[in-house]
Parts: C-alpha cells; sequence; structure tokens
C-alpha cells in the first residue's frame, strides 16, 4: 500500500481550519465522543493488539517491550486519559499583552492553535489516543506515525477516533495515522512543509537526530535527559542518599531518571559507601572514577567508569559517580555531560543553590529534590505532550500551551503609518 | 583565508557562558562601550566602507543596493541605535510562573539568554551593529554573516565591537564575524548545532528556504510578506483609500508593504476607481483581475493579473487588485496566498472584523489600519531582530524577548517522587 502523504497533508490542514473555529465546549465534547469511541470499539483494538503482541514476540522483541506495546487491561486507562483532557482549561483564545499605544492603536495578542502537528513516536499505542487528545483539545490537528510493532492497534484505535470524529461533524483529516510502517514516509513527512508547522519526535536520540538533519519543519527535539546531582559539602546526606535513591531507582527507564552522581570529594569518604550500599540493594551498579572507587564500601563490586560512561543517558540501573574538587568543577561536569533535560544540586547552602540555579542551562533546575519531577503532570500542566530539551518555543515538560502559539491582533480607526 | 568554524563555535559557545552571567548594568555598559569604539574607529570604518562601496559600483550594483550601502553620514544613527539598545529594559532573569506545589515543591520558570545566536543577513551594514546590540542586551553570542558587499565594513564594524569586549572584559567571542563570503561557511554555520541554538536569516525567500532546508538548528524564518487588505461593503471609503495608500507607498520594499487589495464586489465600481487614481499620482502600476479591470478608470492603464502574480511579494509600487464576492471569498485568498505576516479587513461591520481576525493566521491581523505597522518599533517592542512569519517561539515582530528562552526552577527540601 502507497501512502499519499501530499494528499494527508493537504487533509490535514484544511481540518486544521475547522478545528481552530471550534469553542471549548465543541472540543470538550469531542474529546468524549473520542473516548466514547474506543470504548466502544474496545473488541476490536484488542483484537488487532493481541495479533500485535503476537507477532512481536515471533519477532523476538523482549518481555519489557512487550509489556509496553501491550493494551489488555489498559484501555481504560487510556480513555481515562482522553477524558482527562477534556476537563483541563483551554488555553486557545485566551490574549495576553494588551496595549493601547499613544497614536491610539488597540494591540493585543490572541493565543491560536498551531495548525498541523507532526508525531513521531514508538513502541506504546496508548501515545496515539494521548497524543490526538491533546492535539483535539488545542485545536490541532495531527498526523501521527508510530512504530511498526503497533500499527495494528494504532490503526484500531485511529478508526474509533475517526469514528467520533466524523459522528460530531469534524472532518477525518483532524487525526490521521500513516498507516505504513516504510521509513521513508518519515522522511517524507518530514519535508511537508507546506503543511505541517510543527514535529515532534518521541523516541531515542536516534529519533531526534534524524528528525533534526532531515526536516524542514521546526522540530521539538528533546526527552534525552543525562541527568547529573551534584552533592556538596553542606548536604544533609540522609537527605541526599534518598534523593539519589529516588531519582534513579524509582523509574530507571525514563528520561528525568538520574545518570550520574558528581560527590564533592570533602564528603566522598562518608556519603559515596552508604549510597553504594543502599543502591546495591536494589540492583545498581556502579561506574566509578577513580576516587569513588577508592572509597567503595568491599561488600559491592563496581566497574571503573569508562571515558565515554559520563556520555550515556543509561535508561536503566546504572549509575555514574564522580568526586569532583568543588562547585566549579561539578558545575564544569555537568556543562560537559549534561543533555540539558533536569540536573540538580544538593546543598545547605544558598549561595551554592544560587549559583548551580544560575550556572546550569538544562530546561529543569534542582535544588533539593529528585530529578523524577521533570514531568508534566508532576509540575501541574495537567498533561504532557514531550519534554522539550531544546531552547526554542518551549523547554521542559511541554503542556497544552507549548501547543499553541499566538497572532497579533491590531485594531485601528484608519490608522496609517507617518 | 580559511575559516575555522568549529573554532568559531566553541568560542562562541564559551563566550555565552560570561555574557549570560551579567547583570544588566554590566551589559548597559558593554552597549555604551560598543557605541563609544564604533564611533573612536569611525574614520577606519568609512574607509573600509567606502571601499566597498567602489568595490560595489565597479560590480554594477544598483544605486538603491549602493544607497542600502552606504554608511557615510549615517554612523551617528547607528551608534545612537546601539545606545537605544542599552535603555531598553533587559528581559533577563524576570521570573514568573511561580507556584507551590501541593506537595511543597517550589517551582517558577526564569528568563536566561538562548545562547549562541547564528544571523545571517545582506545588505546593510547597520545590521552588524544591531544584531551585535541586541544579542549582547540578551546576553547572547552571536555569529554574524554579512553579505559579500559588506564585508569590509562589517569587519572594520566588528573589529571595533571586539576592542569595546577587550575592554570590559568580554570574551572576543561574544560578537564574531564569518570574515569570508564563501558560501560554504553559512552552510557549515547551520549545522554548527552543537554550539549554535537559533539561526535568524534576514533576506530574501531563497535565503530562508536555505536555512529551513539545510539546517540542523531552530531556524527563525519570516519577513516575506505578501500582505492583504480586503475592503468589504461597510468600509468607510475615504479611510480605506488612505489605508490602501500608506500600506502599499509608504515604503514599498519592505514586507510589511501592501501586495493584493481586495474589494467587495458591492462597491467595486466606486471604491477601485479613485484608489487607482490616487496611487498612481504615486507612480503604483496595477495588476487586476477582469472584474477590477472592468471598472478601473481609463485615464490609468492597467495590467491583467497573470495567475502566480497573487503570490509574489512585490517589494515595489505594484498592486494587486481583486474583486471578491464576499467574506468568504477574500477570507479564502488570503489562506490561499498569504505568507502569513500581515493582512487587514477594513470594515464597519464589527462581525466581519472579528470573522476576519478569527480565520485569518497570520502573525498580524488588522482592522481598520495600515499593515505598515508591523514593526518592532511600532509596535512598542523598543527594538527588532527579525520578523517571523512562523509559528513556533515567536510570531511577528521578534523584540528582546524572543531573544530569550526560560528554565524550569524547581526547590525543595528532599522531596522526592512518590
Amino acid at each position: 500500500m502507497t501512502v499519499d502523504m501530499q494528499a494527508l497533508g493537504q487533509r490535514a490542514k484544511a481540518a486544521s481550519r475547522t478545528l481552530k473555529q471550534l469553542d471549548t465546549e465543541t472540543k470538550n465534547a469531542l474529546l468524549l465522543a473520542v473516548a466514547d469511541a474506543i470504548d466502544a470499539c474496545s473488541e476490536a483494538i484488542l483484537e488487532a493488539n493481541a495479533q500485535d503482541v503476537a507477532d512481536g514476540r515471533a519477532a523476538g522483541l523482549s518481555e519489557a517491550l512487550l509489556d509496553r506495546l501491550n493494551l489488555a487491561g489498559r484501555l481504560e486507562s487510556v480513555t481515562n486519559d482522553v477524558r482527562r483532557v477534556a476537563e483541563l482549561p483551554d488555553p486557545v483564545g485566551e490574549e495576553f499583552d494588551q496595549q493601547v499605544l499613544p497614536n491610539g492603536l488597540r494591540v493585543r495578542k490572541r493565543r491560536v492553535p498551531i495548525g498541523v502537528l507532526g508525531v513521531i513516536y514508538e513502541a506504546r499505542p496508548n501515545v496515539t489516543a494521548d497524543v490526538a487528545a491533546l492535539a483535539l483539545k488545542t485545536g490541532n490537528a495531527a498526523i501521527l506515525r508510530g512504530g511498526k510493532e503497533t500499527l495494528r492497534s494504532n490503526s484500531a484505535i485511529v478508526d474509533a477516533i475517526q469514528q467520533a470524529l466524523a459522528e460530531q461533524g469534524v472532518p477525518a483529516g483532524a487525526v490521521q495515522l500513516i498507516r505504513d510502517s516504510d521509513r521513508r514516509y518519515v522522511r517524507e513527512l518530514l519535508r511537508l512543509s507546506e503543511y505541517v508547522d510543527m514535529i515532534i519526535p518521541r523516541g531515542g536520540n536516534t529519533l531526534h537526530t534524524f528528525c533534526r538533519e532531515n526536516s524542514t519543519i521546526p522540530v521539538i527535539t528533546g526527552g534525552i535527559g543525562i541527568c547529573h546531582l551534584y552533592v556538596d559539602e553542606t548536604a544533609d546526606l540522609n537527605a541526599a542518599e534518598r534523593l539519589v535513591q529516588n531519582a534513579k531507582v524509582q523509574r530507571p527507564s525514563v528520561c528525568n531518571a538520574l545518570d550520574t552522581l558528581l560527590v564533592n570529594q570533602s564528603i566522598a569518604e562518608r556519603f559515596i559507601p552508604r549510597v553504594i550500599e543502599r543502591l546495591s540493594q536494589d540492583g545498581v551498579e556502579f561506574r566509578v572514577d577513580e576516587q569513588a572507587a577508592a572509597v567503595a564500601p568491599s561488600s559491592v563490586s563496581v566497574k571503573p567508569a569508562g571515558p565515554d560512561d559520563w556520555d550515556i543517558e543509561w535508561l536503566s540501573l546504572v549509575l555514574g559517580i564522580r568526586v569532583v574538587p568543588d562547585l566549579d568543577a561539578a558545575i564544569e561536569h555537568v556543562h560537559q555531560h549534561s543533555t540539558l533535560h533536569s540536573d540538580g544540586i544538593i546543598t545547605a547552602n544558598s549561595a551554592a543553590a544560587e549559583r548551580f540555579l544560575n550556572e546550569i542551562d538544562s530546561a529543569a533546575v534542582y535544588v533539593n529534590a529528585s530529578t523524577r519531577f521533570t514531568d508534566g503532570a508532576q509540575l501541574g500542566l495537567g498533561a504532557e505532550i514531550a519534554v522539550s530539551t531544546q531552547k526554542l518555543h518551549a523547554r521542559g515538560p511541554m503542556g497544552l500551551e507549548a501547543l499553541t502559539t499566538y497572532k497579533w491582533i491590531i485594531e485601528g480607526e484608519g490608522h496609517v503609518r507617518p
């Protein structure tokens, strides 16, 4: 089957003109209809998903991946998430920066949908419903491209969504799926700049790099977190131990999990043994520099950190530990190795905290808290489409507002420029 | 001479770490020192500029281009502009979206410099000082790439700027010029994503397209304006005539000048003859559709509009005129042909105005005012680095705030994620 990407783009653009005119109430009704349709189609969706899982197992996917893929028993949480998006405040239509200029021109900005979003993601099929809901809530059309392992599941979910769209009189172009896993369609999507306004990749480094290098459409990159915590000489070591454990262990497979622990040398001998002992009980493995190795407890085996280990996002129960002489060296290490996602300092010294906050450029900078809070739901956004680690448009967790732009509205009474 | 773009990028990145730490007072002192240094070097700058002008004349540049290039008698306005930037409020350091989460985490956002800007521009050498000033004010390093016709002028200006940087203890990497006009350096700049955070092209469509297609760094595109005014059946025709004249004639060579006039058919016979008569006195030429041709005054010769004429940014004294049956047709025409820069409606009907404001997606949408107001200085921004017509990051005139991003600051007392 060949996908006509031009036609897909045209339909999305046309649908976006309908979507941007919908008021909040209509969009919320649409979201509830989408949730209902997914519920109503649950049998077809779960059947498609069971095939995906069976194919994945036959293809030798790991149990972890199969688990991410599996929707059995989870469809209710998918539709609940869609219903929750309906309850969030709608940023579209909000007006701000009102001013009346000295010449009498009335100027303001109005928040409006971006237009058409292209979202490229992997593995989990719940992302399909999630992204569709966030796009519809903000009046955007979406072109979705999921992983090949979930093509059947995603197709069945989008069938349900499009059924709801039709019932509500919204063009099917509002939510479309590229129903072919050929990689060339990703490349084509990235060049549909006539129709698509923003590309959001959700996946690993390779996907982000591919998008950046091949897209003629603005790309939101992010989601790669080599995260650091620096424990300085004034830190409460009990709190530090809890924070390091939480940041590393609570969910090691995600981008805001801790990768490298930096420890001030004056507390290395007191702190490193206890943190290694505690985390080793959680199954954590360690990659340590020479100074850390020298103070590691003999009861736990640790590996020496290779020169590239500070540039690895572990996404697993591995922790790098490095001893640094002072705050300067800690800041310098973070500058060299951070992916600008989430980095923090554990300290009782407010001057040190302020220096860290000032000098570290990351999307989220922390004082005395776990890096695991870099998350839309945790930070009060209500939803999250991605975590941006780039500098433009949106940084850190992206909620609904990050799916909007604004226009200037300028009203006069026959004003001409002198 | 070969330019080591990697080294240039590294120096810019290193300098940006110094710049982002400077407080407002220090940055303002730096700007005044830059202005003074340009004044002090005026002889060298004007000599270099005279050579550029002589070479340009020998190469057959048009008088208009030579005029844009010429700094003679204009250096004072260049340094005045730099001093004016020192007086603007500094957006860096501003904090917003403060919240204390139910768990006690204190969360806020802080406005910070973007980092390193790559700015690619043509012709006018005053842009060199202008961009340097805006970058320094916002704590950003800049890599500048001017047109080959002004290489000597730009080099002399950047020499002066770097002298001021040295005096103030700021690394020369803060403002660098690519001192070679070989096009390959533009391509290399666009791929310096390790060091450069944002590309701002200032020039024609070709430059913007080239940047979009070749950059791995986020690009702010804009500055191309196919601008429309729609005169509806309720419009005050005296005001409409003045607005159309101002939008077309006041400065036809710029992006916010009017390109296409849309006229409701019910007033075409009354309005089109007078607007053609009036604007023809200013030397405007007309490209008109059949209906407009039918009502054009016999005293003025008009040309039929070709099918591509609605997609041309005239940048000169040419105006397209098209008669439309109603507001829907006007909106549809704008949708098909606008570059999303500046479009307006002239009407006494507030419902029509509201529909136009709602349905037109452009960065600036107007009611009863000239499109010529899409400009940072006119809209109260105090300065403008570019006019964005894309949807992400910043739209319309970009002032100092558009040269900043933000980071999340999250402070706890040992907070872990449950």
